[in-house]
């Protein structure tokens, strides 16, 4: 096992490690004074894992209640999120109570939202199942839910009190799933780390998986030590991710979120090259481990529709648009670009 | 004009005045950097104020948006929050852009969420035309909805970047409201002011509109500065609300917040009398004051239907429930009593 520390407005630490699930019930009994817990999975996840999470915790004493709702980014509305906190006030939840996100980064974005909100705020651990969620969504505290607008257009920055990401269950979960999930750890790779890149384009998908996790929340552990509220160094974590969310948005979130970030850096990688911020040979390196664990680098929209969809996404301050842009692997750049020429730049990476 | 400086986690100015309104543009203007501001306002107060106020922000540069929703505590629920959040992003609204908050305090504390978690956190300036809104809802950060289980259960802690409180508006109000918001008045008084407590006797609805609001709102201030998210000192504003919620639910909302307030406000003073916590006379005078401000001081509810009502309340914690009682006017404690006991205790106070 492998722990990440986490300095934040409050502190945490982040577990990662085999069979950790069977701790599940002592962690949440140091964490909390209050005797319910609330776990929050979708369709897909709490079959496999809810009766196991609940054993746990009733064996430590816990009042058990679980919510379920169908999985999917179509569920991360605000729909969903009032009947979370509907159930949790039915059930007379109270603020020394526990919430606890059992599943990917949608259960873990919606039940956090709703921790940060119910009452002002309870305490809830995430559990997360796949390598996007223990990798990304569960550290920094970003919760958010869905608008028909757009992605993630409504939110609150909250810490869980502890993550526990129990390894094994992400060899359980269905490959296109994992694949989804290593986009986010390419991201990290080119963002930071020549090492992890070197290592990842060695290995592929039989990548050391706690080391791996590990390395990563650090490095985003990092990120957000610095920039906790995400006006400056934290902005970089959106490499590939606002050609990402108007590709999404495009296909009616048919693309899903991995899928999406992969062709997003791809793309935004040869637009750098070509704009003349990083070598070709560096985009093309990215490209290739992209295309190494099954993921996409191309996408079929034009340069128009992706720089449309783009500007209704809320990293748009004012006039300008920042870019995140590769200047090598491991060092990338935050680049304000005027809204107008945003179209322009994109066409140079298709 | 009085200014009184609030140091929460971020500071702000509520500025208490005649005409204020008419600075509006000038004073938003100054608070961000955006040109887009959104109006969000009920169908009582808009048609008062809304073009005054849409006026002065186009005088500034402003593109204004308006946003109004049917008065009435039944609005304040999760749909009319969700509906301002798609309001927001359907007009793409930035991090950079504001909003205001123009009405009493069923309109601040809507609006106060919505800024809270869109694009987790903008911009938003309070303008409360009510007294309870001027003397409460706008200091203090803290911000909700409704559900169908109680009132304000989910919210957040956020504050507003400026308050203005147009003393014009208050006198413009029916006199129901005026003396609803009154009630608040008199709870700063019992809770830490025998000087203020003395000029409300002596000048009835007369008060010093100016000097009162802004004394009321610096003691508000001193609470929340010394216990900003709510777990000690600031626990005492909530002299006589712990039933007054309760009364508002049993009544289906039927019973407004201010008149709840005077009733909790009595009852309580009497049942801590009872209990021996301070005399009768400070309880009678507490009364006296109440009545002399055509609120009431008696409540038709059971003792039993108060206490179950009471405890669905979200300021329980397990086993106790921390009631505000005073000792002596200007002087009051925080009693945590076990649930069990609390309906001997309102028994003794009806």
């Amino acid at each position: 096992m492998k722990t990440v520390s986490i300095k934040a407005s409050s502190s945490y630490e982040i577990k990662i490690g085999s069979r950790l699930f069977s701790t599940l019930g002592q962690e949440a009994a140091a964490t909390v004074s209050g005797r319910n817990a609330v776990i929050v999975s979708d369709s897909n996840v709490f079959p496999l894992y809810g009766k196991k999470a609940e054993e746990s915790l009733r064996n430590s004493g816990f009042h058990v209640f679980s919510f379920v709702f169908p999985a999917g980014e179509s569920s991360k509305n605000g729909e969903t999120y009032l009947r979370i906190l509907n159930f949790l006030a039915q059930n007379q939840i109270t603020r020394s109570d526990l919430l606890l996100a059992l599943g990917g980064g949608v259960v873990g974005d919606l039940t956090g939202f709703a921790a940060a909100t119910y009452l002002r705020g309870i305490a809830y651990i995430q559990l997360p199942t796949t390598v996007l969620a223990a990798v990304d969504s569960s550290v920094g505290g970003k919760t958010a839910i869905d608008l028909p607008a757009g992605k993630n257009l409504a939110g609150a920055f909250y810490q869980p009190r502890l993550v526990l990401c129990d390894t094994d269950t992400l060899s359980t979960l269905p490959a296109e799933i994992f694949r989804d999930g290593c986009a986010e750890i390419i991201k990290y790779a080119v963002l930071y780390d020549p090492g992890l890149f070197a290592h990842l384009a060695e290995k592929g998908l039989d990548f050391d998986r706690e080391t791996v996790i590990a390395r990563c929340v650090e490095l985003k552990g990092n990120a957000v030590m610095q920039d906790e509220f995400d006006t400056g160094e934290r902005m970089k974590l959106n490499l590939g991710h606002t050609l990402a969310h108007g590709i999404e948005h495009l296909s009616g979130f048919a693309v899903s979120h991995g899928r999406a970030v992969a062709m997003g850096m791809a793309l935004i990688s040869r637009a750098a090259a070509a704009a003349g911020f990083c070598p070709e040979e560096t985009a093309r390196e990215i490209s290739r481990l992209i295309a190494m664990f099954g993921l996409p680098t191309e996408t079929e929209y034009s340069a128009c529709s992706l720089a449309n969809a783009a500007l209704s996404d809320k990293k748009r301050f004012g006039d300008v648009i920042r870019l995140i842009l590769p200047r090598a692997i491991g060092n990338c750049i935050i680049y304000p670009l005027p809204v107008q020429q945003l179209h322009f730049f994109v066409e140079a990476g298709l």
